[in-house]
């Protein structure tokens, strides 16, 4: 079992970092599980803001804290001295901690040692210890959505918990499956399945959305694109692993190239979506794009409508902006055809 | 850097195996390297030969042996006392340590201390040490092949190093590229693309096969089958990282279900054909399968020559068996048309 599973609710752990971006994570915490948020413990007046109450240690387990989340990056991914006296202080009080950095919580000087004779957990999210198994692409049981991408960083964690909550808004039986460092700390538990050994990928995957009830959805969340040449072995495994029947295909439609990469030109969204399905076939049979997610937000609201109207009907399937307008008629078409 | 390079040439160690499958390792590189394999050493008279020269260690270091291999598997995967006693003595009297096997030799009491203070090297080759890049698919000179399989174990391996024999046979300047245990353990370095970190397989396969002078031949083992739903994240990751002008599809007529998969169908030759060069053309646009190289040691020779034919007039494409009738067709089809 790899599986981390992150006691709640959490503290959350600004630092000293001065930098709204870098705070992404938490923000993502305190947006998709506000009841999981408690507050935010901040190291100087400077330090970013989420808006939440301020809680030293002592606040936050008196409010019922089980974990303090590392929810910032730092200037070179490196925890310092200042942070490093906090964590043994939380460790102290009785939180377990939590990080989504580069870094290891495990490799900080004496940490681990005292964690272990506290019994508290150190959750290093972006790395996956314990046993996997290999996949087996056995039919399972339930039902299974999988946002995938035209590229990386197009929006497919959002788009999974935004289907999450829609769904579970109408009384769906939906749960996110996190695959990523955020969405782990989001969710509470998950893999982070571009930290496996290759061999792992699509066993791994099926480890994290197990057969379920014929009407329980799993909404999982993708990474990196079949296009991308950095990282599309990760999201071929994580495809044939997840073994979903709905598809939705996530889209950044300013991008210029593929992230990080000037020379690779960005898909089009009709080969995006027949090599997801043709690819998904694998393993699900029946495996269908059901609607786009296009992440509008760097266009005008006059130039998104035109571009998703115009989307929507070269791709002849709907298409949303979930910020914008949410994912209700994706969920709608998957609930009338999928 | 991450490639195993291992000293040349090896003393084969049988270990006290009796079954001559599990000597399959050491089997290919008496024939696929006879000058890099000197001699066996056996340690009794029931274990399987290879038909080389019966060595002691003295005997092999005397020979010029510069490495003992580990060309065996044995029962459970396990190595046992007998076994360690002569990898001391080995490590002792100068040579260099390599394994194919699950267990790590650095694991073995004492051997790693014993290795360091000899300043000698213990090559696991199943596993990955060294830190890897994330993989960028930026164009490179030189010319590459890649084999690729409607299945694993379809003959990829083998395949690739006929094709180089026969290329260095014509003059031309062609280098197998290994990518499993047991094609490291033959060429002498390589690396084990199902061991590394999801996040860097084409990246690891990028820094295996580098830049090259333009009349160059990469000939590149490939692994697992883009419709294998246990590996294919690993096949799509090095198609991506091998950046093939040329495929080589391998296949095996007589399975009935993908590799250890019995609900798994086997993937159309057609399909195969069509959906590895979709995927390589991300990074190499003028990809093309070349050929078809066919184990029909299942079948009789006239079933085989039948099958040949009729597979040959279907894919429109150059097949054989490169056991039966080698690879000259194929890289005929290359040469002319490449």
């Amino acid at each position: 079992m790899s599986i981390a599973e992150i006691r709640k609710p959490y503290l959350l752990f600004l630092g000293d970092t001065e930098d709204e971006l870098s705070a992404k994570t938490a923000r993502g915490i305190a947006i998709w599980r506000p009841e999981s948020a408690l507050g935010e413990l901040r190291l100087s007046d400077r330090t970013v803001s989420l808006g939440l109450q301020n809680m030293s240690l002592e606040e936050g387990l008196a409010a019922g804290a089980k974990t303090m989340v590392l929810g910032v990056a730092n200037r070179g991914g490196i925890m310092d001295e200042a942070w490093l006296q906090t964590f043994r202080k939380a460790l102290d009080l009785g939180l377990d901690l939590a990080s989504g950095m580069h870094q290891r919580l495990a490799d900080l000087p004496g940490l681990a040692d005292q964690a272990a004779s506290l019994r508290r957990q150190l959750h290093d999210v972006r790395h996956v210890r314990g046993s996997l198994r290999v996949g087996n692409g056995e039919p399972r049981s339930g039902r299974r959505i999988l946002t995938v991408g035209s590229d990386c960083s197009s929006g497919k964690m959002f788009t999974a918990l935004a289907v999450e909550k829609e769904m579970r808004r109408r009384g769906i039986k939906a749960r996110f499956r996190a695959t990523g460092q955020s969405g782990i700390l989001i969710a509470g538990e998950g893999i982070a399945v571009d930290a496996v050994v290759a061999d792992f990928i699509s066993g791994a995957i099926e480890e994290l959305c197990p057969a379920n009830e014929p009407d329980h959805w799993d909404v999982i969340e993708g990474q990196g694109s079949l296009f991308h040449p950095s990282y599309a072995g990760v999201s071929l495994g994580l495809l044939h692993g997840a073994q979903a029947q709905v598809l939705i295909l996530c889209h950044e439609p300013t991008r210029e190239h593929m992230r990080g990469l000037p020379g690779q030109a960005i898909p089009d969204l009709l080969d995006c979506i027949e090599a997801n399905e043709r690819a998904a076939k694998v393993t699900s049979p029946k495996a269908k794009v059901y609607g786009l997610a296009i992440n509008t937000s760097g266009l005008s609201a006059e130039a998104a409508s035109e571009y998703l109207a115009s989307t929507e009907e070269r791709c002849s399937l709907p298409c949303a902006d979930p910020m914008r307008q949410g994912c209700g008629r994706i969920i709608d078409h998957i609930l009338a055809h999928g």
